[in-house]
C-alpha cells in the first residue's frame, strides 16, 4: 500500500472507531433502562438515549468520511487493500449512503412516529382496540415507505420492502426469501400434522413443578458456565439479569444477557437462557483484531438468530443435553423432579402444538408464525394490503397455516411490538435463522460426528470452538448467504433445517 | 426582553442541554463501571469514557457558544435578563472561558498524566514505597502549575493554588481559608485534649456486635425511606448498590448512591448511607425548573459536602436520632443489639479518638486531616515545598496536630487518591462543607426549634423540606459565601460550627 492510502484508510477508520466506541456506551445507557434505572428516571433517560443517538447520526454523516472514502476508492492502488480492508471500506461506505441519502427531517419524523406508535399500541393493546392503533399505524407505515423507495435507490434492490429487508439481511432478495419460506411452509405443515396425528403425546404436566426463583438463577449460572459464557471469573465479560423480555446487548468484552424466571413455568429462564448465551457467544467471539472495525460485527440479524437458536433448540432441546443435564437439575431442585423420566421430559420439552402466540410457539409451528408476518409485511409495503386489511388477513392466515381462530387482535396482529417499533423487514431474520442453523449443524457434523456424545458427557467445548471458527470470527466479513458458502459449502437450502426437524420429530412422536 | 436577545439566549441554554444530558449519560456509565460492569470490560469502558469526554469537551468549546455570549452580553437590553438568566449566562461565560483557555494539548497531557500517576500510586501504596510514586507526582504536579497560571489569569485569583480552589469551591481565596482553618484548628485541638482527657469514656466494643449483611441490607433501606431518599416506589429516583468507597452520582430524576457493608462493623453502613443520602437529597431537589440550565446544578463541593455531614453527624449521630431508630434497629437485629443502652451507644458513636488515616476519623478530629492537606497543597503549589518533601512535612504535621506517629508513607501521604488523580485544591472544600453545616443549623434552629424532638419522634419531613427550601432549591444560583449570607443571614465563620462541637461533646464527655 503507498501512503497516501494507508494514511487515508487510517484516518477513517478512526473516524468509525469513534461511532462503534459511542454505539458500545449507548448500548450500556439502554441495558441500565432495562434493568437497572430507578422507574422515575425515564425522561431524563430518553433525552439522553436521544442525544447520543444524534450524536451517533452526526459521527455517520460527517463529510469527512465521504472524502476519505472518495480519496480511498479512487486510488488506482485501490486494490491493494486486503479483503478485510476493502471490507471494511464497502461496510463503511454502504453505511455512510445510507445514513446520508435519507433525508434529516423524515428520519426525525419516522423517530417520533415510532415512539408515539409505541405509546398508542401498548394502550391499544391493553384495550384490544384495533382502532385506537390503525391511524398511527398508517402514518408509519407511509412514512416507513417513503423511506424505503430512497433506500430502494441506495442499495439498488427489487423492491423497497427488499431495502428493509436489507438492513437487517443484507443481500437477501424477497424472491429468495419466498422460494424458501414456500417450501419451508410446506415441510412445517406436513410434520404438524404428522406430530398432532401421532398416538404418541407428551405429558407436559411435569413441566409444571414450582422451582424456586433463587434455584432458578443458579441453575441459569451452571447452564452459562457450561456453554462457556463467564460471568464469575476476574476476567468475565458477561452478566446475567432479569427482565420481562430478555436480550442480550453489548460489545466484545461487555456483552450481558437477561432472563426472566417463572415459578411455575422453570424451563422458560432454562430455554431464555441459553437463547441469550447463543447471542452473547457470538458477540464475545467475534474475531479480535476486528475490534473497533466495522468487519469486527455480526453478519446479521439471521446469523445472530441462527446462534441462538442453535443453542437453545438443536442444543438445549436435544436428547443428550439432558442426558447430562437432568441429573443436575434434578440435583439443583432438591426432590422437586425427582420421579421425572428423561424420555419423558425430552418429549414434554418438544411438544408441537399450534398456537396463537409467537414467542410462546415451539420449534416446529414457529417458522410459520413468522412466514405469516413477512407474507403481510411483504404485501403491506408492496401495497398489496391496507393497515385496514392487516387484521383480517392475520386472522385468516392464522386459520389457513395453523388452524386457531383469533380472537381479537391483542392475541392477533397486535401481539408484537416490531410494526408499532417500525421494525418492518426483520421478522423473516428469526426463521432465516432457523433455516441457517439446520445447515450449519449438517456442516458442524461432519467435522464433530460426535458432537452429541460430548454434550451427553458435558462437553460443549468443540461445539463452541467450531462456531467461533466457522461463524463468529469472521464478523461481518462476508454477507450472509456468502458466510453460509464458507461454513456449509452449500447455497441456501431449507433441506437440511427440514431434516433435523424430521428426524428429531419422528423420534419423538414415533411416526 | 426584545427578540434577539430572547433568542440568542434561548439558543445557547439549548446548545447547554445537550453538555448537561451527557453528562448525566456519562454519569450512568461511570457508575455502572463502579457497581455492575464484568471485569473484562474494564479497557473497553475506559475508552467509552474517554470519548464521551471528549465530545463533552467539544460541546462545551463550541465556538458557537463563544459567538452567542457575545451576542448577549454586548446587547444594551442585557440587564433585562433577569437574576437566574443573567447568572445562566454568566456561568456558561465561566466554563467557557476556562475551557477554551486551557490549551487542549495540556489537559490532554493532564488526563494522561493522570491516569499514569493514580496507576502507579496504587503499586506504591502497596509496596509501601514513595519513591515509586514520587517521579511520577512531580510531573503531575508541574503540569497542575501550568494549567493553574493560566487559570489564574482567567478567574483572576490571587494565586495559582486558589484558581485550582476556585474549581470546587467558587470564589473562596486561600486567604479567607487559612483564616477560617486557623480559628478552626484551635478549637478543634483545645476539644480534642478536653475529650482525651475526660474521666468519662465510650466503650466502643458494643459497636462490634456481627450482623449480617442481609439486615444491614435492610437497614439502609429503612433509612434511606426515613430522609426521604425514595428508593422502593414507582416514582422512584434513586437507588442503593454496593462499592468499596461509597459514592454519590446522577442529575434530578436519577440520583444513585452506594454504600459498604462489613459484618463486624455494621454502623459503616449506617452512617455511610446517611453521608450519601445527604448528598443525593441535595441532588434530586435541585429547583426542577432549572434542569438542563447551569443554574440548576450544586453551588460547590463544600455546599454538597455540607448536606452530606449534616444528615450523617449532626443528625445521623445525634442522641435524639437514635431515641428513634435505635428500637427499630434492634428490631432489625433480633437479639444481637438486645442489652445495648442508648447513651452507652451514642457515646460509643462519637468517640474522638485522633488517628491517622482521614477516611476513618471521628467528626472532632477530621477537620485537622483537612487543615493538613490544605497546607501542604498551598505550599507545595506555592513552591514553598517540594514533592520530596511532602513525606516528612506529612508526618510531622500528623504529629503535632493530631500526636500521632505515622509509620510509613501508605498509611501516610500516600494515604489519599486526590494528589494522584490531580484534584488539587478539592481537600478545603470537605472542611468548608463542615463549618457551612454549622451555620446551616444554627439558621435551622431559629426557624425549628423543635428539630430534635421531631427527629427524635422519627419525622425528617420538615428538616428535609428546610433543607430543600433553603439550600437545594437555590441550585448554583449564588456562589457558596453568598448563599452562606442566604441562608444564614452571616458571613463565613467557624463559631456555630465549634459552638455544636463544643455543646455536643461537653454533653458526651460531661466536662
Amino acid at each position: 500500500m503507498t501512503e497516501p492510502l494507508i494514511s487515508s484508510y487510517k484516518k477513517l477508520l478512526e473516524k468509525v472507531k469513534g461511532i462503534l466506541i459511542l454505539q458500545s456506551a449507548a448500548s450500556v445507557v439502554h441495558w441500565d433502562m432495562e434493568t437497572m434505572m430507578p422507574p422515575g428516571a425515564i425522561n431524563l433517560r430518553s433525552q439522553q438515549l436521544a442525544l447520543l443517538s444524534r450524536i451517533e447520526h452526526k459521527m455517520s454523516t460527517d463529510p469527512e468520511i465521504g472524502k476519505l472514502l472518495e480519496e480511498i476508492m479512487k486510488r488506482p492502488e485501490y486494490d491493494r487493500l486486503n479483503a478485510v480492508q476493502q471490507r471494511n471500506v464497502y461496510l463503511i461506505k454502504k453505511n455512510y449512503d445510507e445514513q446520508t441519502k435519507l433525508p434529516e427531517d423524515l428520519v426525525a419524523e419516522i423517530a417520533k412516529q415510532e415512539a408515539i406508535t409505541v405509546d398508542v399500541w401498548k394502550k391499544a393493546k391493553t384495550a384490544k382496540d384495533f382502532s385506537m392503533f390503525k391511524p398511527k399505524l398508517e402514518k408509519l407505515v407511509d412514512l416507513k415507505k417513503k423511506a424505503a423507495e430512497i433506500l430502494m435507490a441506495v442499495k439498488e434492490t427489487a423492491t423497497p420492502y427488499d431495502a428493509l429487508i436489507d438492513i437487517y439481511e443484507p443481500k437477501m432478495p424477497s424472491e429468495t426469501i419466498n422460494k424458501i419460506f414456500g417450501e419451508l411452509r410446506e415441510g412445517l405443515i406436513s410434520l404438524i400434522e404428522k406430530c398432532e396425528t401421532a398416538p404418541k403425546q407428551p405429558d407436559v404436566s411435569i413441566l409444571k413443578h414450582r422451582v424456586p426463583i433463587d434455584m432458578q438463577r443458579k441453575i441459569s449460572k451452571t447452564i452459562a458456565g457450561f456453554v462457556g459464557y463467564d460471568i464469575e471469573s476476574k476476567e468475565a465479560r458477561g452478566r446475567i439479569d432479569e427482565t420481562e423480555h430478555p436480550f442480550t446487548t453489548g460489545y466484545y468484552d461487555d456483552v450481558r444477557v437477561t432472563t426472566h424466571y417463572y415459578e411455575e413455568n422453570f424451563t422458560s429462564a432454562i430455554f431464555s437462557t441459553l437463547h441469550e448465551c447463543g447471542h452473547a457467544l457470538y458477540d464475545q467471539n467475534l474475531n479480535p483484531e476486528w475490534m473497533f472495525q466495522p468487519v469486527g460485527t455480526p453478519c446479521s440479524m439471521g446469523f445472530h438468530e441462527s446462534q441462538s437458536r442453535f443453542v437453545e433448540n438443536i442444543m438445549g432441546r436435544s436428547r443428550e443435553f439432558w442426558i447430562y443435564f437432568l441429573p443436575k437439575l434434578k440435583k439443583f431442585t432438591g426432590n422437586v423432579l425427582s420421579n421425572v423420566d428423561l424420555d419423558a421430559f425430552v418429549f414434554a420439552l418438544n411438544q408441537v402444538r399450534p398456537s396463537k402466540i409467537r414467542v410462546e410457539a415451539d420449534e416446529v409451528t414457529y417458522g410459520l408464525h413468522i412466514i405469516i408476518r413477512f407474507n403481510l409485511e411483504q404485501d403491506l409495503l408492496g401495497g398489496k394490503i391496507t393497515v385496514t386489511e392487516l387484521p383480517e388477513v392475520w386472522n385468516q392466515s392464522y386459520k389457513d397455516y395453523l388452524g386457531v381462530d383469533i380472537e381479537n387482535d391483542s392475541e392477533g396482529v397486535m401481539q408484537d411490538t416490531h410494526w408499532a417499533s417500525g421494525l418492518y423487514g426483520y421478522f423473516p431474520s428469526y426463521t432465516l435463522g432457523n433455516v441457517y442453523s439446520g445447515q450449519i449443524l449438517a456442516a458442524m457434523e461432519k467435522d464433530l460426528p460426535e458432537w452429541k456424545n460430548q454434550i451427553a458427557q458435558g462437553s460443549f467445548q468443540d461445539i463452541r470452538q467450531w462456531l467461533i471458527k466457522n461463524i463468529h470470527s469472521y464478523g461481518d466479513l462476508y454477507d450472509p448467504s456468502d458466510l453460509l458458502k464458507k461454513t456449509s459449502g452449500e447455497e441456501l437450502s431449507v433441506k437440511p433445517y427440514l431434516n433435523y426437524l424430521n428426524q428429531k420429530y419422528s423420534k419423538l412422536y414415533s411416526f
